[in-house]
């Protein structure tokens, strides 16, 4: 009887879909993705309780969940004042070589050391909201790496963490669940090479591997010193994060080079948003060159302003193509704009890419932005600026699908080619068509996957059997450099052995014989 | 225009569901998963042609498919007594040491070398056969790499091939899609290890890590010279393997340890056989004990006979439980068979394993039989003859779920020990039901996501996007020591040159004391 009952308990278990989950989101475009998931999780009855701060660049309210906003010592205004400041220290930094590619990312990493601690003793130091947060005793936490505070207050309220992301900025999915980055064939951030590197690019990326577990104790200077005082115990994020239970990465093989994951990274490919038909002004504009079609330009959310000169580059080209343009732009401008062009303080991306009359996406190689444009079928001229731009757009240039345009030392002229290449060059399209196909063919969809995830986690509170044991060795025992040294010192003295008693025995042989002779 | 018509084209091509597969099989028990999917793939429209020899131990005609045989220069017989003799070579060797267990493996990879190849020279050389095979213009071909005859036929015909296994002999899974076995952490075939190893395992794992290229050149020995004859040009199946487009692995986390994979391969899971209710003599036996239930005994399908005096140590062990046995079993048997063992020629064993009354199940540990049994959340007692066995023994073992009893000094005592254990003590029927529940927890059903996969692969021809970059680098370049060699070159030369220039400058500097004090 007892075993029908187990049976029927377990049979329970397994069927049990919803369950309780704190969700604290990252800033920025960052939230695209968790936002749409936090909202199908509700409306399929989950209780979801997303906290963010009280100023932020993009958080809100999201359907079918609950909000709880925390007061924070920084105002909207000093964000961007500080994303500014941050993003004139390295756009239009040269990366021409290995090692100005290598300082730029250690400014970023320096940039986003932080800002990603921004929020974090507001949250952990409200003792009112955490005593909240305790009470409601969540089945589980979804989070976003990139951002410190819901890796730490999972930890703290010990329960079972998802991490929601697209890349890392220090490659923490790999090294927190002691997931091996090949040098050979896997290229590290802020390199910009492929998978198929030449003798030099795997030397330099070799010594990346070496380095980059320094790239994560940089980045989480503040942030590991704030989570060892607060959870009271000597820890760091990285060892904090080998705890999370999945993975969630909304890129996929359309863009990533194969290497090999661990079982609880999940590539669940990026959430495409709903497309929608463009406001009838700006479908009346693009429809304006008839058969040649418009070209959309943006540089993220984050940069819709140039130098002017830069600024009179882009349209010096843009005067010299027969497609109509829609820029995101509110910077100063020359005076003599061309009228194929179209400025706007925002544009609806998505849906102008989607629109059949798109022949072309200027962009700055975002992780959003550049799905965007494959799942569209768009070819791409990229300018990539900071972060993980210039990487993305390796991935997209080397299967033929783009070009890239350096901001560094942009003219008008190379601009133009690199346009009139992507859109006339219809390699580009055909190329771009079938890397569609294959993003937009998944055995199950990314939202679907992602809430699938969220739930078993839920479900099994975590999702231990997935976790490597890999995470129980140091960084010598995990590369056998303990076993490889006994191995050799084994090899060394059979050998040295082996020498001295073949040397010994001929010496006696050796000496025997002058005896006999004198005999 | 043109963008609109490419739009379309590809559109088309991403809904195509249906293509021409051509299926090679491996034979025995490796026909279970694959049959269902080419059942499956027939029903939902592809055209699929099952290639098999007219002799063999379970192949056969399959549902809404094309079969199409091809005469062998063996009989079943033949097969048979190949089989029996090769058991009889290593069912019952010691295995308590770690050179036992590695000569056994070399045992079983010489027999193997010999059964992989049998039927490969009658299929290539079989002119019309290869004629018709080839005029039908297949989009893929499905196999078991197990054998050998359809990974050489998929390269012959230049076709995407997808292969379908539970794990493979030599590893080929891991080695052709260069994907690391972190010796640390990923135990080797036939080494018994779990992922947890101390140091004298982690030498010895260290150890097979260097050796498992071997086991494949061992393995493969014959074929790689039928292959290199037949497609004249010197290859290896490894080498034809690496150009698999996907790997499907009818395993999955509840037994294998967690560690990195290649995307292209695909921990889909078994697919479960359907559960069908017991004849009513069956029926009525298996009831008789009533609340405590029934043990279900077998050794898989190619044991069913024991030395007769085991086979009395297996009895003398039923005798003293209150259970009934139902053991499928044809040989020879001591005269005072108890009355609550019932012997069978062949018995239905997953439906034996749903039975609410099933309350341990004595098994070899195949991985067909492990997983029901973990399908069915019955503890197991385990006795391992050869192949994988062992090691998915281990597995569910470390997971609490099952004992192990070595057939070579067992003895009726241990056997009651063991079957006592799992069935009176309530850790291992909770922990079996909890790994039940978590292997039927999958995002999409086993038997959905091969057939996807398969259909994935004909309709994109392939999955080159899929395939690692480390198929293009050699052995000392995949591990970077050519690179971690220059480094090293680089590290001494600057630190001779330096302490060269110090003992230079620290020279002038002592030679010129002197000279001062004598002036």
């Amino acid at each position: 009887m007892t075993g029908v009952l187990l049976w029927l308990y377990f049979l329970f278990l397994g069927s049990v879909q919803t369950g309780k989950l704190l969700v604290i989101p990252a800033d920025g475009s960052h939230w695209n993705n968790i936002k749409s998931l936090v909202e199908e999780l509700g409306r399929r009855g989950n209780e979801v309780v997303v906290v963010i701060p009280k100023e932020s660049l993009s958080l809100g309210p999201s359907k079918h969940t609950t909000t709880l906003t925390y007061p924070v010592n920084y105002t909207v205004a000093q964000i961007k004042k500080q994303i500014a400041s941050n993003l004139s220290n390295y756009i239009g930094v040269d990366t021409s070589t290995d090692l100005a590619r290598f300082q730029k990312y250690v400014l970023m990493i320096d940039a986003l050391k932080v800002g990603s601690v921004k929020n974090v003793e507001s949250l952990l130091f409200n003792k009112d909201l955490m005593k909240t947060l305790i009470e409601w005793e969540f089945d589980a936490v979804l989070t976003d790496p990139f951002e410190c505070v819901g890796v730490i207050v999972g930890e703290y309220l010990s329960i079972p963490s998802i991490y929601m992301q697209g890349n890392h900025p220090c490659d923490a999915h790999f090294l927190a669940t002691k997931s091996l980055s090949p040098p050979s064939y896997a290229p590290h951030l802020a390199t910009h090479f492929t998978d198929r590197m030449n003798f030099w690019q795997r030397g330099v990326n070799t010594l990346r591997y070496f380095l980059q577990p320094m790239a994560c104790g940089r980045l989480y200077t503040h942030a590991d010193r704030i989570a060892s005082a607060f959870l009271q115990k000597e820890t760091s994020m990285l060892e904090i994060m080998s705890h999370a239970a999945i993975w969630l990465e909304y890129i996929d093989y359309a863009t990533e080079f194969p290497r090999p994951l661990m079982p609880n990274v999940i590539m669940m490919g990026p959430i495409a948003p709903e497309t929608k038909p463009l406001p009838q002004d700006l479908e009346t504009f693009v429809n304006g060159s008839g058969e040649h079609g418009f070209v959309i330009f943006t540089l993220g959310s984050m940069v819709s302003e140039l130098p002017e000169v830069k600024a009179g580059q882009f349209l010096e080209a843009f005067r010299h193509i027969p497609q109509k343009v829609v820029w995101r732009y509110t910077g100063a401008l020359p005076k003599d704009v061309p009228k194929n062009v179209k400025l706007m303080n925002w544009l609806p991306q998505n849906d102008l890419l989607a629109h059949p009359k798109a022949k072309a996406f200027i962009t700055h190689g975002g992780t959003h932005s550049i799905y965007e444009g494959i799942c569209n079928g768009v070819p791409m001229v990229t300018i990539p600026l900071f972060g993980d731009q210039a990487d993305n757009v390796q991935r997209v240039v080397s299967r033929g699908v783009a070009e890239t345009v350096n901001i560094f030392d942009l003219t008008s002229e190379k601009l133009l080619v690199a346009l009139r290449k992507v859109i006339n060059d219809k390699s580009y399209k055909e190329k771009m068509m079938k890397l569609s196909v294959i993003h937009r063919d998944h055995p199950i969809k990314p939202l679907d996957l992602a809430v699938y995830w969220t739930e078993y986690v839920m479900r099994h509170k975590g999702a231990a059997h997935l976790r490597s044991a890999a995470n129980e060795l140091n960084w010598i025992q995990y590369h056998s450099l303990d076993v490889i040294g006994f191995l050799l010192l084994v090899l060394v003295t059979v050998v040295c052995v082996t020498v001295k008693t073949c040397m010994f025995c001929f010496k006696k042989c050796f000496r025997v014989t002058p005896k006999k002779k004198k005999e």
